[in-house]
């Protein structure tokens, strides 16, 4: 018998024939003799509609008010799948955030879980019941909702597996997965059965949007095994056996040296969302890279890749990216707050670029991972923009339009392709 | 300066714009001084869209998640209202009835109020703060939510304008006050400004569904002077004197004695669903009644008028009225399980009747106000089918067709037509 969190979310509760299905998949696993913590989302959506209706209030509510409201949401979906287990035999107690309890700091829209009482959860569960928690939401001290932002859900579900030390939180999702690279760019990605926080952070961050990345750090901290899976497959079902060997979806866990060394490289990653900016001729002096950049960040713009050239004749180039959003809003403060403060000689950038990434815990002990990359785009008339490299990753600054070619030939020079018989991609 | 507790059904928070009319009316209350509490329902259609949520899972929902869901919809109208307040600089906090706390049984879906912290809310308003809370919703001693049933969100107004003390409870509703009869039956209905506990009572539980008799009750016997008014007028607001002496919607509270003496009658109340069922030539033997009426009872039909004829010969008839949505489902009790028992010669019935009440607290010191009525309906050739009486009001049981005279002749002849120069109906 293991204690599995499971967590479900908008699409997989999106309507009640969802809700329905989940709390199938639910008793399949409460029947094979597991507990069952099950925490859900609002319906797709719901939160939507809701901060909708806040919108055409006012378009800066009171966050207190906001988290009051949205949180909602997860209460009518807790109750639901309660009622959809019920229906089907299996005794079930829906809880809220407060319920539990779940207790976060006062921060209103983001707030951070401080600790989660597990008496009324394990009550419940060892009186045969499952228990459906609430996500996205907790209590203050002051009795008032919070809500943990944007994939808040996810950090609900590993937040209660490493309180409950489950032995798995099993996050459902419409993927049934995580890929080496995205299957809609080339059909030989496949699914890995394996991969490190680490290297999960890594991809998260470059724009594979499966797990919130928090929940990542958060289920890397307290080691608790993540298995990303596909709510719309129940092929798995009820035979996971007690060693959680089987390989259904992809098991997030801490790097244990021995299969996994096998792989140099467990994905490529890439982000599209990338403008460039090139500050030129810039006088190399001590501060240089703070002038630049501290307007820059004060405007809440994110800043990704930085580098800057070795200097020649005392003025170096400077370059960083930013989002493509706020690409027009960097140009116009560098041109009109930092240009002359320093004495550039010239501001200008490209919005048509892409960041193409290779990632593996495996590249810390192979040398001539990162050439390799090099080599394989070079060969292929490929230009470097930028480089920037972390202990486990490689990335790039590319042309846009070179990136399918860059993405297919890397996964094919890195050994990643699907041979024959190994399993499709769902739904292509 | 009062402390004034407003009730604002699913209709008044029916959209964003009404909301901000709740809110434009909170705030002018709040700017001459008062302290206002606010107990809002869910918007409308909200509640009923939820139940459609369960009802797409099971008929027989748990009643704790049922509660656990459907309270949803109030705590939605307590943030978008309170973010309205706020929008146009009035200090708001919303509250859940957890939040409150007001403490009920554990009688999910119809639960019964045990207490109420007003600690929290003296400490907003003594803030000068609006608070607003959720109607409807209460927490049990096990911190689950609780709801109150139907019209809940009115026995929420009520009880906390006891627990706090409030100068006035004022319901807001779609209709600006409580009327001497309907006005779609009589252009001559007028509205009345005064009306007793009592008499509300009568007129609610009678088909002026106006107010919840619940939260009637409730206000009666804690005397919290009631107000029902419309939540589509704004002439009066802000113009509330101390004394609570202006005609603003009708004003229900304890018999005072003084003016509302004058009027014998206050209303004519009728109610369509009313189905009649005679059982005759039944023996006149002790229990005879328990005989016909208990397995009808036991089949969860509610039982309005009943009477039994002196017996002729050892024979007597038996007539009782259930809901028209009951009647083929009575007969058929009658015919199939009691009819032989007792040894009744037939049974037989009518669904094209309905009940008309004169209602009064002048009633208990004026003789003759019954042969008044019985007199007014014979002189029209309206024949009564049956009759019961009470200390303040006369029922009788009419055909259909009669209805729409009987009420107009009654109302006439009871001196409650309106006048040249009294208010209208609003929207007629």
């Amino acid at each position: 018998m293991a204690l599995i969190v499971q967590k479900y979310g908008g699409t997989s509760m999106g309507n009640i024939t969802r809700i329905k299905n989940v709390a199938a998949r639910v008793k399949r696993w409460h029947d094979n003799g597991h507990q069952v913590v099950v925490v859900v989302s609002a319906m797709s959506g719901e939160t939507n509609r809701l901060i909708g209706l806040a919108r055409e209030i006012t378009n800066d509510p009171d966050p207190r008010e906001y988290d009051q409201m949205v949180c909602t949401g997860e209460q009518v979906s807790i109750s639901l799948l309660s009622m959809a287990l019920q229906a089907i035999g299996i005794q079930a107690k829906s809880m809220t955030g407060g319920q539990v309890a779940i207790r976060t700091d006062d921060t209103h829209t983001k707030a951070r879980i401080q600790s989660i009482d597990t008496d009324a959860i394990f009550h419940e569960l060892n009186a045969g019941r499952v228990v459906v928690v609430a996500g996205f939401q907790g209590i203050d001290e002051h009795g008032d909702v919070t809500t943990l932002g944007r994939g808040g859900s996810d950090t609900t579900g590993v937040a209660l597996a490493a309180a409950l030390k489950a032995d798995e939180c099993q996050i459902y999702t419409d993927v049934d997965g995580v890929y080496t690279t995205d299957p809609r760019v080339t059909s030989k990605a496949k699914k890995l059965d394996k991969i490190t926080f680490e290297e999960m952070i890594e991809m998260a961050s470059l724009g594979s949007k499966v797990l919130q990345i928090r929940s990542v750090e958060f289920a890397g901290k307290y080691q608790v095994p993540l298995r990303v899976l596909s709510s719309f497959d129940d092929n798995a079902d009820g035979v996971f056996d007690d060693n959680f060997k089987q390989n259904v979806g992809t098991l997030i866990t801490i790097d244990e040296g021995d299969d996994m060394e096998r792989a140099v490289i467990s994905g490529i990653a890439f982000n599209r969302d990338e403008a460039k900016i090139v500050v030129r001729g810039v006088p190399d002096r001590p501060g240089i890279a703070s002038a630049i950049l501290s307007p820059v960040s004060s405007a809440n713009i994110d800043i990704d890749m930085i580098i800057q050239n070795a200097s020649v004749d005392g003025l170096t180039d400077f370059s960083f990216t930013v989002q493509r959003g706020d690409y027009e809003k960097a140009l116009k403060i560098l041109n009109e707050r930092v240009k002359d403060d320093i004495g550039a000689s010239e501001i200008s950038g490209a919005d048509d670029v892409v960041k193409v990434s290779i990632v593996g815990v495996g590249m810390r002990s192979h040398a001539g991972v990162a050439s390799k990359m090099f080599d394989t785009l070079a060969s292929n008339n490929i230009n470097l923009q930028m480089i920037s490299t972390s202990e486990i990753k490689v990335s790039v600054l590319i042309q846009e339009q070179h990136l399918e070619k860059a993405v297919k030939e890397l996964h094919t020079a890195f050994g990643l392709d699907r041979q024959d018989g190994e399993s499709k991609v769902a739904g292509l």
